[in-house]
């Protein structure tokens, strides 16, 4: 069993012009990471081609065990998530039986038996050769699941509910079937008084001894006081519950007894 | 004139465990929209030098015009930037005086003559060579700038207030004088009932009619009539303000005209 590496393409002008907050990427680092993965990147690109496909090649390059892309699923003129991948894999873009019985259905469900699949809704089901169709079960757009030399590539569509809804479905199985339960133990101090400066090497000197145990500090501004305030967070993982939450114990007794008579200390507990 | 290009790189476990949404580099989206530039990517990764620099690397290869990069310039043991810079350049990090200058002035107001700079606070001032210092008109940590084969590299702290008010002091300049401003505007419209399949032939004449607006769709959800909502974004820019508007003005009209008997339209104004 070991950790599955990720890495997610976020597709969108919107993302890039500030119009929209990328609270998707932001959702799927906190499931990924819950499920005992880890996120490696997040490359942010715009509604063109070439820089879609380029983005995508060099995530590949990096061989992660899945590639989540975001956005540009849809009928619309920019919607072309689906063509880049085809482009960037150098695989052709052909209709998917599947996808294209599922955009049916859930058109008919919708607007009647007078609706028609138009060019731009059955762009929606044309998917690289090879790849197979996840039903989206709150909306339109099917989102297609292929492998490319071990690495499993789902293209996710940029709405959040209809996102949140096929991740749920089909990608957490393939992690629960990935790896078996991690389990991630969190917890923050928040500490007046003492510099980032004065506190970096006693990080360094507790993460030496609890290896498993990773720690950052966040400067969180400065007191009324003057004093500077700094939420040290502490995070560790594994397969066993007891072990984790043990060394994350012994982690923070041994900051906190090395803090004394320098800094104030304040438990926020779980996180 | 011409619109600067602009690279993001964004640098920190907490942005890829989710623990940290990324609203950073959406105000840096915003900004850079704002004052003319054209935000091309962001790549988040992890506290880890050889990703930091291969980020680097790979956003040099594209030729921005400026590079920011967000995070990792305080004393502690995970704040790794420079060194990633100075790594993914082949260029020695040397203690800039001025930077050094800085932080001893900054050490001795907050905590009295008693104050040593230690050396993860001198590490602080260890810069990739030839960069520049900028001050940091709020935090402790100056951040570097450097050239390099044309391109402007800013390092920026992760803690926000420090980040805007370096960005306010040093960035804005550098655009304005390298650009003269552009004007940007902004209209949303919001459609009910009719579906983005449909609507896709319509933007699709709009766009090539008015070549310097750019209209997106973003599905809203479904009113409780059944009826999808969806919203149409319209942005255009340049250097006259009164043909922007102009342009604008048209492209909107001939999208309601289109629309007539096809959907209801809600018109949003500005944006």
């Amino acid at each position: 069993m070991r950790q599955p590496i990720f890495e997610i393409v976020a597709i969108g002008n919107e993302l890039l012009i500030g119009k929209t907050l990328d609270t998707n990427s932001h959702w799927l680092a906190i499931q990924i990471s819950k499920l005992g993965g880890v996120l490696g990147r997040i490359t942010t690109v715009r509604d063109r081609h070439d820089e879609i496909a380029n983005a995508i090649r060099n995530a590949l390059s990096r061989h992660p065990d899945f590639l989540l892309t975001l956005g540009g699923l849809g009928p619309t003129h920019d919607d072309i998530t689906l063509s880049s991948i085809s482009k960037s894999l150098k695989r052709r873009l052909v209709l998917n039986r599947d996808a294209l019985a599922f955009l049916r259905m859930r058109y008919l469900a919708r607007f009647g038996p007078s609706v028609k699949l138009t060019p731009p809704r059955v762009k929606m089901a044309r998917f690289p050769e090879g790849a197979v169709s996840l039903p989206n079960p709150v909306g339109t757009a099917p989102a297609p699941r292929l492998t490319v030399r071990g690495t499993t590539i789902v293209a996710l569509p940029g709405v959040p509910k209809e996102m949140r809804a096929i991740f749920r479905r089909s990608v957490v199985p393939m992690i629960e079937k990935f790896g078996g339960t991690q389990h991630f133990y969190d917890r923050s101090l928040i500490l007046l008084g003492i510099p980032e400066s004065s506190l970096s090497p006693i990080i360094d000197q507790v993460m030496r001894k609890h290896k498993r145990v990773y720690i950052k500090s966040h400067a969180r501004g400065i007191e009324k006081s003057g004093a500077a305030r700094i939420e040290l967070h502490f995070r560790t993982g594994g397969t066993s519950p007891k072990q984790q939450k043990a060394q994350l114990g012994h982690a923070v007794a041994m900051i906190k007894r090395k803090l004394r008579g320098k800094a104030t200390v304040r438990d926020l507990h779980g996180g």
